[in-house]
């Protein structure tokens, strides 16, 4: 098991919260997505996967959602 | 046709738009739902529809999607 913590820009309510979980859990290994919503600033996300996830598939699914991957 | 403007807290992005839109429009009568989204105050809502809505059925429709109705 893998826990990978990232930081994502422009989430503002729970339904950014839902529409990012969302992406990430679409991803191959990935067994669980939490997030510490920061409206106007940088939210932390974590997520639990099977093995380490490339970053960039974790940028692309956050784009899709409509967000974006800062660290 | 009449057409309504209302003031809605607690909105903050596309989603809360989307959400807000939504239960609008399931209110018997509603045509048309425009909304000027303003993060981190009042958001104003303006519904155009066949006779004027009843404010308690605005009110809890704005409330199922999760926000305040203001003004």
């Amino acid at each position: 098991m893998s826990t990978q913590t990232f930081q994502v820009t422009g989430m503002t309510c729970g339904h950014c919260v839902t529409a990012v979980t969302e992406e990430l859990e679409a991803i191959a290994g990935v067994r669980d997505v939490q997030i510490e919503l920061v409206p106007g600033a940088a939210s932390t996300v974590t997520v639990s996967s099977e093995h380490d996830l490339d970053r960039a598939a974790v940028a692309a699914a956050v784009d899709e959602a409509g967000y974006e991957l800062v660290g």
